[in-house]
């Protein structure tokens, strides 16, 4: 039998109804989540690729021991805490792109080198020393991926070239392993990403370095087998939970989004005005190039005009929307949602479950 | 000897620089919030008006307290989940000028009745039967300001004749005490406001109806006199802080902002791009109708032209901004970037003191 998610989930069970639990609230829908989480680790087996998803949209430890369970050779994390909360629910292998530097943080990372089996990413040489000493205190060689800039205008080396230079030193430093090469990459840019790391790593192998590993990723081109030919390893978050601007993107349907912040009609003042009880502190100020801050469910001609701090104010004449009813918002974007709450409820299509802690939420640091 | 900030808030003293903080963090210089609490104070008395400042800028009990020990007659909260932290540290006169409703907001609107004073709004007859229930298990009666749009497109009755058809019935519900006029204005419309108010105290006291009280509020506009005749009692969140966007609006100056997200420089790709360590995550997407997400002290050139969830992206060609550089943050908008940490740092200027709980960050239920 299947991983269930409830199987490592530790669940505060509830009796209440989706109907009856306080608002404003996300709720995730586990068989949602199931389907997706398969979904990607089959589509990574498919291209041989080892599958590293990104904890950074749920946070939830229970759900990255599911997603290992179901085929996930480790976790990515974007900042030291999340990595520091993980490994202490017993995660044993994360990556965690991020340049790390300053002696309090490079102390943690050391830290937890004894403690897990963990990788990182360098674009610039001065940070190098940093990672050296902190791979000493570590007791063990420190991986380290050399982060190449392939469009998405972010962190990075900018060339093929520069990411040679920067291995080379990587390789030559005591205590530092090259792992490979990794990128953020920008949506819809796979063949130029693949055309940088071909490049690089010709140049690398031309000068005796092994590239080991190329780590890639994103929900959004998740699905498209275009340009990942160099890639051994494959990085996704937001596909655990899709959201409106994937589903805008066309790289998911509404059906594929699991989480939903649940709220309620406070006033009603006039016949085209609702006001939600879920505002910027709910469900964020994103708009990731969408018209609107999300989508009330069942109600695709609701238009979510503004947030305030604690209030949603909704464009429509749909006479449901009265005082005291609920409703069902799809985020625009889902990631910094489940960073705002210290607990998520979790469903199975209608029946709510219980209530599950979003252990990292806030780890920012 | 004036009440100083240090008395009132819990301080976890450090024996760090702030220089030597790990980022991304905000920090409060209380030199800053001092004058800005005082300011406030001083405004609201020589216009006699009562101050009851709005804590979801700063989610602080020991701010609160030392708000009220400056003169304040309590303090404004925007969610239930507010106005129980602070009760529960011992804050006695509560204002909560939201549409409370559903049966268990209701039960806990009766448990702060028989904790503390506190006072609601409705905009609305169908939730004054919630009220009334929520009076009777409070043990006294509930006083209910009726909520008005006056500008703002919020929540509120529409025009001062609803006001009183709503007002009647407050003043009729067994339980319910009609303890005035509440509007959250609009910034810049304070004469069209005071109009509003006019006219419904004028169709309350015709009717028989006495309007004890006319509470209104906002950062944007506090410091003008006009249109305040009426108003028997002020709120103001943010000027506790300030934001870059009051600055923008010409509210502040640079000197009057407390608050400032301390960040590193983690990456530096290109002569033109800097990264930081501080995304969205910790900066939130407000823009709030400026261009980029938030000004970097004393680098007036450099564009934070888009952030990350962990990474804030800004382009400049200064080369202060090296790898491990520090850089000060004044964020966009001031209030959300409290609700992401659960903790924050206090100064006197470069002197760092120690680090405080943001008590009631998160509880926006």
């Amino acid at each position: 039998m299947s991983p269930r998610p409830e199987n490592f989930l530790e669940i505060e069970p509830t009796a209440l109804s989706l109907e009856a639990i306080q608002t404003p609230v996300p709720v995730i829908d586990l068989d949602v989540v199931e389907r997706n989480v398969a979904r990607l680790q089959a589509w990574c087996d498919r291209l041989g690729m080892a599958n590293r998803p990104h904890i950074k949209t749920h946070k939830i430890a229970g759900l990255a021991r599911y997603q290992i369970a179901m085929g996930a050779v480790g976790i990515s994390v974007q900042k030291l805490g999340e990595a520091e909360v993980m490994a202490a629910h017993g995660i044993a292998d994360l990556f965690l792109p991020y340049n790390i530097m300053g002696a309090a943080k490079l102390d943690r990372l050391a830290a937890l080198m004894r403690a897990t089996k963990i990788a990182v990413v360098a674009d610039n040489v001065a940070m190098l020393e940093g990672l050296r000493q902190a791979a000493k205190r570590g007791g063990r060689p420190l991986g380290v991926f050399v982060e190449c800039d392939t469009g998405s205008g972010r962190n990075g080396v900018q060339s093929p070239a520069e990411a040679l230079g920067l291995a080379r030193v990587v390789a030559a430093t005591e205590g530092l392993e090259l792992a490979g090469l990794m990128t953020y990459p920008k949506a819809g840019t796979r063949a130029a990403a693949a055309e940088f790391f071909r490049s690089a790593k010709a140049l690398c192998e031309a000068a005796g370095l092994a590239v080991r590993a190329v780590t890639t990723g994103g929900s959004p081109d998740q699905g498209s087998d275009e340009g990942l030919d160099l890639a051994t390893e494959y990085r996704a978050g937001t596909s655990v939970y899709y959201d409106r601007s994937l589903v805008a993107r066309g790289a998911a349907t509404p059906a594929d989004c699991a989480l939903t912040v649940h709220a309620t009609i406070v006033s009603r003042p006039t016949a085209t005005r609702a006001i939600m009880d879920a505002g910027s502190k709910s469900l964020t100020s994103d708009l990731l190039g969408l018209e609107g801050y999300g989508a009330v469910a069942g109600a695709p001609e609701a238009k979510i005009f503004r947030l305030d701090e604690e209030h949603g104010l909704i464009e429509t004449d749909d006479e449901r929307l009265k005082v005291g009813s609920r409703v069902r918002i799809l985020p625009n974007h889902v990631c910094p949602v489940s960073n705002l709450f210290d607990r998520i409820y979790v469903a199975r299509g209608e029946r709510l479950i219980g209530a599950v802690a979003i252990d990292a939420r806030g780890r920012v640091d």
